[in-house]
């Protein structure tokens, strides 16, 4: 992905805060993990769009840096806790929580983060401010949890629709997008109609990459991504283009499907198998539809955003085009 | 525990509360986990001692409910969460979440449950309000997960002083009963030095009940406490006596409780040689006296509670000496 000078202004600002969170001294048990899952790193595009969402509404970039760190520090909670869930062993090339310390460390040390989210969310706002943001982050918190069910009922659910994977994304991750911009844009005085843009702005945006992850999987340029092709497949994830192909398939490709799961196929032939279903199924282009249906929503909220401060809306286009156009 | 009818007025109107509280349908693996842990019941002491403090100062029983209902849901959080930890399979004589469904079903629902005392706690307030009790109950949760994290650590430790321990029962258990008797306070309009009063009384009388509840599982009168007595003894708990005892204890009585501990004596034999122990050190007369110290602070706290409503500290009274008296 792409970041714009203009951009890395903001992640910059966010870094610099998430580094001087105090975290207690003491368990050091509990608060060493919340340090160590935060200095991974990662893009911080949740608290940049809070604040471009802020300054974009006239507030500055810096005056909501709390609440932006908030969101970072519960979309980390939220990592730690998926993680143990996933049984993921790495994050970001370094082991996760549980592996580094132990599974009650990840359940206990994400638990405090959450705290701690809260806690920056109320920092330095007013009683006003306080009332107006936090229904939005609760609602966001729960929606998040529903999401991360909703993905581990999938693991075990013979038939599931597009429509729901597509549900399933919505929570799991798009809604933070979208909830950071309003709460950025709430706090900065937006009124009701612009809130309503960036929030939609922020989750269809959310959709559409998460759908470009899977395309990219399957379809990428493993010299661009840098990831193995087809990764998805070899762990029988249910993508968005694996539900539309189990969707259109007669018996016979259904056949394929199941038995490549289990086959004794190298690696490459499965990929290599299932991608042929793909093909012959035209899951490609639909997939690439409903990514370019999300993505042009996103662009017509975004283009009716009316900003106080032009040069914030030009960096969210500029992050807007790099999270849509990205090729790795 | 004796339940005056005055007391069980509080905790009618919360468990009618508990009852109706809104669990979204779907999804039902993340939301039927958190109403099957409230049905199993409990006495309700934090609410109704929040309930009571706001009734004392005033504002009547019902008018503090949805907060009150924050708190039991959040300890009920932290037993859902502290259950996966300490790998206990039963509670209140039914599965345990992690049991029941899984160890992934137990982190997602807790965390539901967080968020939900968190929207319990803002719900039907007005901004002044959220403002004032907001960073209350985010740094009791806080002081809870570090109980919780000092408790673990003392399993893997081998010296883990008395003092160590009464910090460990007060951030664990003790703070809530203080902070579900400040928030009341604060919402009802008490002053500083009032809401202090109350906290401490509640922090205290908790401290003072966990060392109770060391005491009667070893010297209990079963018949009364229903329970298998030296329960604790049998599965190696560092209980306030047993950490006296280590502390006082001279090279051969050390060893004498190191070999016990995987000893091949029959239960009932390794209870009574440790009870000998116990008895030689004198442990019991100063756990008592610790305990006492706890009540005695706290009364005195009490003593010093200026109602607005005398009926409501009558009331609180009577559960105080209820928490402090009992002999099960």
């Amino acid at each position: 992905m792409k970041i714009s000078p203009e951009l890395s202004q903001y992640v910059e600002h966010v870094t610099e805060s998430l580094n001087s969170i105090e975290w207690c001294a003491q368990p050091k048990g509990l608060y060493e993990p919340c340090r160590y899952l935060l200095d991974l790193g990662g893009k911080r595009i949740r608290p940049a769009l809070l604040l471009m969402a802020a300054d974009l509404h006239g507030a500055g970039i810096r005056r909501y840096m709390n609440q932006a760190v908030c969101v970072e520090v519960f979309h980390n909670f939220t990592l730690m806790h998926d993680d143990i869930m996933d049984e993921a062993p790495v994050r970001r090339g370094k082991p996760t929580v549980h592996k580094k310390w132990d599974v009650n460390t990840a359940i206990l040390s994400g638990d405090v983060m959450f705290v701690k989210a809260y806690e920056l969310l109320a920092t330095g706002l007013n009683p006003e401010e306080i009332h107006s943001v936090l229904p939005i982050f609760s609602q966001t918190a729960k929606e998040v949890c529903e999401g991360q069910q909703m993905d581990m009922n999938f693991e075990t659910r013979k038939n599931v629709s597009p429509q729901e994977y597509i549900k399933m994304i919505t929570l799991k991750t798009a809604v933070l997008l979208g909830a950071s911009l309003k709460i950025g844009a709430v706090l900065a005085g937006a009124d009701e109609e612009q809130t309503r843009l960036l929030y939609n702005f922020g989750r269809d945006v959310g959709v559409a990459f998460q759908i470009k992850d899977d395309l990219l999987d399957a379809f990428g340029d493993s010299a661009k991504t840098g990831k193995q092709p087809g990764g998805d497949i070899l762990a029988d994830k249910k993508t968005l283009l694996m539900l539309l192909a189990r969707e259109r398939a007669n018996n016979r490709q259904l056949e394929v499907l199941e038995k490549l799961k289990s086959t004794e196929l190298s690696g490459e032939q499965k990929v290599a198998e299932t991608l042929r279903v793909f093909e012959e199924l035209d899951v490609r282009k639909t997939a690439e539809a409903e990514m370019n249906r999300y993505a042009d929503r996103a662009k017509q909220s975004l283009a009716a955003v009316k900003p106080v401060n032009q040069n914030a809306k030009d960096v969210l286009e500029d992050l807007s085009a790099a999270l849509l156009e990205r090729e790795f």
